[in-house]
């Protein structure tokens, strides 16, 4: 467990319900009493959301691949240190809308960057902070980007190919089944009521086990 | 020898001269009949140049130093892609205002970062891309500030003590130290022409060795 708080991390391709699920949360958890920060990846902090801007925008098109991972990981070392980390130790709850397991997915599975790369930058660059619980939705790719069509101009990301995706979404799945422990995996074809139920029934252990 | 072109690289603290040399060499490289692209780090690119607003603003005060790493390097992998290893291979001589020298002396000897880190984004974000010739302008910390305090509003670099531009130029000098045959110290402050006929001189076996 992180220090006093708990944090807990949501994963999932392009229209899975994470902005969904994150609303639900938000309020069951403060109906329930816990102080919470909510932050998004990349972004959370002035120099995150300045990096979210050109990483984002399809007037980038072609970003490298290595920018890219180093631009998310600038961001995510920012994030921990200004506002996840201060937050646990004042013992509030985080709810974060991906983290690094977005970057072995994207950048590992999706561009082709090698995992000991980014398992390097995450040794240093996260100063050793792990979720206690990360809830990833996973849903079929064509369901996903449906869903997701209907939210207006597709980011530099979006625009990506369905294999792209693909191999995202395998990456993800990987990652949960190497990590069962820290992983629960929800099936996000579920109506919104349903994720929500599943992520709550995720939540239980980290009241039970709390200070 | 980098494929048909030459890369030189230009390092040295603020107000070394660095700016001036480099008008002075791609004049007299021009008038021998050169093709050249002269670029500077961090930017150089549409994406580098994004970020050098980003981390050179002074709105910005709280970037982690882990984040700045990060960024030059993201910066500099576009770069170095995008633009330089392009030149290079199209014969073209290519003038660096700053390349990785400069996060070893800035986010290494001033901002504490790891060299093993350093060398580590060094191995794949700069596609293994060594400077040909790497000429650092080498001055007291004292005058260059003097020199540079002429120029308008500091940016965020610019606005550290000078304990940290001690331990910038320290690093340069022990790095020059460890590669001689890739560096030379040149004595900044001479007047801009004799700075120049410094480093004319120590390019002269770039040209020697030309294809
Ligand atoms: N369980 C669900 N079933 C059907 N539609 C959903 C569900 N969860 C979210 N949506 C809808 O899908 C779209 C994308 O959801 P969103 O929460 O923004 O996904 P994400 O943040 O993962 O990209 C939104 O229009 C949202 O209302
Ligand atoms: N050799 C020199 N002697 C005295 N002043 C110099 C010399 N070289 C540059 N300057 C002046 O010092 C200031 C900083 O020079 P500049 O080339 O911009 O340095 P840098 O690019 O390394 O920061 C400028 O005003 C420039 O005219
Ligand atoms: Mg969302
Ligand atoms: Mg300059």
């Amino acid at each position: 467990m992180n220090r006093h708080g708990r944090f807990i991390s949501l994963e999932g391709g392009e229209g899975a319900g994470k902005s969904t699920l994150l609303a639900g949360l938000h309020d069951y958890l403060a109906a329930r009493g816990v102080t919470l920060l909510q932050v998004r990846e990349p972004g959370g902090t002035a120099l995150g959301e300045a990096i979210r801007a050109i990483v984002l925008d399809p007037a980038h098109p072609d970003i490298s691949a290595e920018s890219e991972l180093l631009l998310m990981f600038a961001a995510r070392a920012q994030l921990v240190r200004e506002r996840i980390l201060p937050a646990l130790e004042a013992g509030q709850w985080v709810l974060c809308d991906r983290y690094v397991d977005a970057s072995y997915a994207y950048q590992g599975g999706g561009r082709g960057q090698p995992v000991e790369r980014i398992a390097e930058l995450e040794r240093w660059a996260c100063a050793g902070l792990k979720p206690d619980l990360t809830l990833l939705l996973d849903l079929p790719v064509a369901t996903g980007r449906a869903r997701a069509a209907g939210r207006g101009a597709a980011d530099r990301i979006e625009t990506e190919a369905d294999a792209f995706f693909e191999r995202v979404r395998h990456v993800y799945r990987q990652r949960a089944e190497a990590e069962p422990a820290r992983f629960r995996v929800i099936d996000a074809g579920q109506t919104p009521e349903y994720v929500l139920r599943d992520a709550l029934a995720a939540t239980a252990h980290l009241f039970e086990s709390a200070a």
